[in-house]
């Protein structure tokens, strides 16, 4: 009977995207509506084919319902559940216009996303409903809709706290939440500090991640070109402060650790990944709130603040090449 | 008859210095020996070709002597001037040693080459020997023995002042050379204050060529996309403080000239150019020792220091490009 089953709503189904709608699939807990953009077609024809290190290979999975917007989504609510596993990109695509159309009163709305204050448009816009945080760690790649999902499924799923919200009825839609993506295949826990993760995961995301982008070096060779040492360092270090001065204590520790996170691999991070492939980077929710956050709260952060504007270049660069910004043929010139 | 000419040896014969070298031969007033690497065989074989706003076309030039070493060029001297028209790379090649085997007492060293603090490696190693400044604004580029000359040849040439000869011989020498490179053509000026010309074009070197360079992108879309606000300013400021402490006060309104003076193109600068094409660029010379002067005199430059360690991280990447450096097959972990 589906009628027992929760009704989860997915946006974005890329390589983390699609492990999470299958593994929420997996022991028919929930129907997954799955809203696609450019796999549509190929997904709707042949479906999902997996190569997954918890799930082994898979052809054909296809989520319950495949719909091409939210708006056509509608019909398989109301969903329980919206899940947002895209990039998290708000100076390119308002996705709390996007989600809009599908929430209700009841729906929880789960952001599987990378970043700082991502939250705050979405409360904002819907100030009664539960918001979750997910952070993921999961090496997962789409290619036209085949999925190399190479390191396992580990997310922390969490609440991002609403005060007009009882406690416990918020806990108890996470908790659920966590209930039915736990797959034993995969890890899924209850994030007890959702703050604290995300500022956490930032000391990697906001120093690496950029500084490869910017430099196109993989971390092994930031390493050994000196950067670790001459930048990301001190730049972790400012992350630290911010996050401190957002009420968050990160041990130095993380430092060392999230520098190592990567041996012995000479490895790319998922920015300099989108950077080499001309698709934009989420510079704002890495960057430029904690420095929103830092300046607010006076802290010192002139490594960050370059980095952020360097990436803020990088991003009009991307647009440009995407046709959504465009160059006068004449170079503009000051009035003498 | 060739005994009253002066003999000078060029080494560099790129587009600037083809066309040094052509301007000191133009009157007949000068005797070149011009040390060839890459394009020696081929203007040995057929000279150069040089289309320049300044002379016109001009097949098959030739330097009176073309060698491939300076131990080679030792022929043809002794020499009163060794004009200096490489890039200044100190971290890639040891110039000083280069010329070393054809300085004489009385040869003047001639550095037409960017850069701050250049001379003291010159000044050091040849304490008793003349060493001149010539600060160049020439559009001028070298592709296989063809040099295109697209904008005037501007030369400022003064003396980096030598407490060990008399400054009348050292004014001198160095009109000399300006009388000599005179052509009627092109403009060669005697520079009263060199500090001040270098630390003048470093306004735009150690900023808009760097950042350029990193980004990738033109000046024209560097202000476009907000770094000149955001980024180039506020690193200007930061070399005129540096200029300061080092005893040389630069206008504010130079920040703005420099900012327009590629109007109205998108100007790719030479830096940019260079790191495109995988050659080194020319970092120490350009921020390295503006980093090393701002922090002996504490001056805060945290903008340029970053820039700097930035571009020192592409310096590694060209080295490894050419081989110059290698990066293990397996990355280097920490000792747990």
């Amino acid at each position: 009977m589906t009628a027992d089953k929760c009704k989860v709503l997915l946006i974005g189904s890329g390589g983390v995207g699609t492990i999470a709608s299958y593994s929420l699939e997996y022991e028919d807990k929930a129907v997954v509506t799955s809203v696609l953009r450019s796999d549509y077609a190929i997904v709707k024809e042949k479906g999902f084919t997996i190569d997954s290190i918890d799930y082994g290979h898979i052809e054909c999975y296809r989520p319950t319902n495949i719909v091409n917007s939210v708006e056509s989504a509608k019909e398989y609510g109301p969903f329980d559940y919206i899940v947002v596993v895209t990039k998290s990109l708000p100076d390119i695509t308002n996705m709390v216009d996007v989600i809009a159309p599908a929430v209700t009163s009841e729906t929880a709305i789960v952001l599987i996303q990378n970043g700082i204050h991502i939250e705050e448009a979405y409360m904002e816009r819907f100030p009664k409903n539960t918001v979750l945080s997910g952070v993921s760690m999961i090496g997962s790649s789409n290619k036209n809709g085949c999925i190399n999902h190479e390191t396992t499924d580990f997310l922390r799923v969490g609440v991002f706290p609403n005060e007009n919200v009882p406690k416990d009825k918020q806990d108890s839609i996470c908790q659920k939440f966590v209930q039915i993506y736990n797959t034993g295949k995969n890890e899924c826990v209850f994030d007890e500090n959702v703050e604290f993760s995300r500022w956490r995961k930032l000391v990697y995301n906001a120093t690496l991640n950029p500084v490869c982008a910017l430099t196109q070096l993989d971390v092994g060779r930031l390493e050994i070109f000196g950067a670790v040492d001459s930048i990301i360092r001190r730049a972790m270090k400012e992350v630290i402060a911010i996050a401190a001065s957002d009420g968050v204590q990160l041990p130095e520790s993380v430092i060392e650790f999230m520098i190592r996170s990567d041996d012995p691999v000479y490895y790319k991070p998922s920015m300099l990944i989108d950077y080499e492939k001309g698709n934009y980077m989420e510079v704002e929710v890495i960057l430029g709130n904690p420095i929103k956050i830092a300046q607010k709260n006076s802290v010192d952060a002139p490594i960050l603040t370059l980095i952020y504007h360097f990436l803020s270049v990088l991003q009009c660069k991307i647009k440009e090449e995407k046709g959504a910004l465009i160059v006068p043929k004449e170079r503009p010139v000051a009035a003498k």
